[in-house]
């Protein structure tokens, strides 16, 4: 409803304009906060205390979690200590940690002599996890219940201590603390009777996460089972925290762009492309530029080897970026595909010889084909058509020998290394198109060169 | 969990070598469906029906609907009419059309014949929605309440008709159809008083989307708001279903892997990568790689071009693929950091000069540093570790100045070619590493020949 947007953002400006305050207040209180946070973004800074101020209190807490940090500590540094403590006891403790993360020393400190003793616990015991783990991402406002416990008295539990839950509609059924079951308001909701007892209504084999596992992997977990949240228990069962499913979607969105961004040769950055400066980028970059420019010295060499060769037959060079080109390119389809199967959970290391027998027969299809389609063009527009008679059969035949052997051991390099990268414990990601391209473009002229002595300089 | 499922993997096969059926339909019912499923597919295809019949009736579904399609087939072909009736039942609208989407067409004839008249009625309506629309995905069980309705009965009302609810815990208010409000579970059963009327609870500036509305937009909105669910009206705002949370994390990896497939240059597939063959591969392929094999020729124009002036100063050859591939490199990294922000929606085509701004100044930090080291690296190694007399300063010269000009144009127009492919409707993903790399490798040639022909062959 990218539209609604719009047209509201200019009724505010408008409104805004005129100093209609009053009517400005109402018309933000029926907004999506992440909308209201994105017009405050937009108008000037001088206005933007004043207009936050005229949100109702619940509504302030979840438009300020949606802005960016830097106007969050602006923000911050212009309330008073009530407006300060009323905001911050309406965020959940894993909003609250996110705010600290992004913060200068100066605020967290301010922030936590504002939080009340409990949260405050709370927040310092979930900063202590290791970042992307599930502790680090979780967040302590639970629903919990005791077994014994009729589906009344629950369904009134909830209604008078639900309000600041995240799991509202998932509870957790406790045992000295330890996690023995779960179920949902739903199941509450459609008992057939209000005495019945939750141990017998609860489920008793409740997935759940450690505080040391990975977030990627409760990610994966919440996708897969399609839950709304997912509990956090330390070594000795007991139940921690929960995660959610809207925390859960964030976390697949930024796991995948950090893939995307290691796929294409890069370190992954924390910042959005519009907020990270040239310096931040140069620096995201230029590692792997340099790794891959120092590493192409290898084909370096081996053209050297060849040089003599080659200036007596120079056309040769012209198939050169053609052949590793094509060679890049088949490499990085197959790493890629196999890659995304490995963060999928589709394939795993004991499927090796499974994926070889499959590219294999991808390349060998692809490569006759291109091979074909290749020594058709070069004796049509190469020699035909350009009149270039060193374009001869054999330059020909040379060029798409090589074309087949490239495509072959490219895809079946780029299925292997992402596949032994993940059971070496390395991030397979690493091993996509710039890192196989690299690879291949020294074995595909070793190839080449190879063909051209037998066939051209015997 | 994974290693809870592999315990349970090995408990119910060693019951089943034991034919002992009964504590396996014991253990069976207290699993996660995807985890039942997931066992199912891996025991021996005569024990699958066998098994599918020790389970729970609603269970039963749940496990149904997680199968890959062939064994879904293969168990409607085993079932009878009044088991295929019970099952068909069980599911949602959207999940029955997944079906019919995945089953050959005599298969969906059969289920079209055992759902009942107002499942068949919406599923017919939702399946003449165009693929990828909002329309296709939606389901059809939600909870819609009239505006008069008190907290008490709106409660009462979910208690007796909520159970085959998809939305159950989001209510749609609505009037002659038309939708005006949204609330949830949450805010009835926390609302002061049973007897308040629901008009006075309810949101109503309720964001939708239109049944033609892409799916990627769709996933968008329920993760930039964390709905549960959003509302899916046509023309006439009439409300006329729901997705959920789930089947958008469902369409957003879908999205993510298609656009990862787009950016390595395949045609995206709907088969996993174990499920397809050789030939399925090589069909998604062949396209991009013959497209830009045959491009590649322009490279090689351009080679046979200074055929004359290479065949003179054969050492120029030595640099060509560090180039051609650093180039490469720069564009992709600049190109997928955009796609991706696009795909994010933080960058649209309005902040082009912006992006062009922060990668030419990205290119020239990138640029010169590699330059440097590249100089440094071909005078210690190449001309003196080596002993090559051909590489003289003048020929070191050369190959950086095109090094610093080349990731300068790869990385603009790795920026710019997305953009535009979006502002233009094509998916900007069309527009990286394979498609960047060929145009930057014809272009850094050109700059290679162009200062070699100024500095060495004047």
């Amino acid at each position: 409803m990218a539209e609604l947007t719009t047209t509201f953002e200019k009724t505010i400006h408008k409104l805004l304009d005129e100093k209609k305050f009053s009517s400005v207040k109402d018309v933000l209180a029926t907004m999506a906060p992440s909308d209201v946070a994105s017009i405050l973004q937009d108008v000037d800074e001088k206005l933007i205390p004043v207009i936050f101020r005229l949100l109702p209190k619940s509504l302030a807490a979840d438009v300020f979690i949606e802005m960016d940090s830097d106007f969050q500590e602006q923000l911050i540094k212009g309330f008073s200590d009530s407006e300060l403590t009323a905001i911050l006891n309406e965020l959940y403790v894993n909003e609250a940690v996110d705010l600290i993360d992004e913060m200068p020393a100066n605020v967290v400190e301010r922030i936590l002599n504002h939080v009340d003793a409990s949260m405050r616990k709370d927040i310092n015991q979930i900063l202590q996890y290791p970042e992307n783990s599930a502790g680090s991402i979780m967040t302590t406002e639970y629903v919990s219940l005791n077994r014994g416990t009729t589906v009344g008295q629950a369904i009134n539990y909830i209604r008078k201590n639900g309000v600041d839950k995240k799991s509202f509609y998932t509870c957790y059924v406790t045992e000295n603390r330890k996690l023995i079951g779960r179920l949902s308001v739903k199941d509450l909701l459609l008992a057939k009777n209000d005495d019945q007892i939750i141990d017998s209504l609860m489920k008793t084999n409740v997935i759940s996460v450690k505080t040391h596992t990975d977030q990627e992997e409760v990610a994966q977990l919440i996708s897969k089972y399609n839950f709304m949240a997912l509990p956090v228990v330390d070594n000795e069962d007991r139940i921690v925290g929960i995660i959610s499913f809207d925390d859960a979607i964030e976390v697949m969105e930024d796991e995948v762009t950090e893939d995307i961004e290691i796929m294409a040769g890069m370190t992954p950055s924390d910042k959005t492309y519009l907020r990270a400066s040239p310096f931040n980028l140069f620096k995201h970059r230029i590692g792997w530029l340099m790794l891959l420019m120092v590493s192409a010295t290898f084909t370096g060499m081996i053209i050297t080897n060849f040089e003599t060769a080659l200036s007596t037959c120079v056309i040769l060079t012209a198939f050169i970026p053609m052949l590793m080109d094509t060679g890049g390119n088949s490499g990085s389809q197959s790493s890629v595909t196999v890659i995304r199967a490995i963060s999928l959970n589709e394939l795993d290391f004991s499927d090796l010889p499974k994926a070889i027998g499959k590219e294999i027969g991808t390349a060998l299809l692809c490569g006759t084909v291109l091979a074909i389609v290749c020594f058709g063009k070069i004796m049509l527009v190469d020699r035909i058509l350009m009149h270039n008679p060193d374009v001869t059969v054999m330059v020909a035949l040379t060029v798409c020998l090589t074309m087949i052997l490239t495509v072959l051991v490219a895809k079946t390099i780029g299925c292997i290394l992402p596949l032994c990268a993940k059971k070496l414990g390395f991030d397979p990601a690493v091993m996509a198109s710039p890192f196989i391209t690299t690879t291949v473009d020294a074995l595909s002229l070793l190839v080449y060169f190879g063909i051209a002595k037998t066939l051209l300089f015997k």
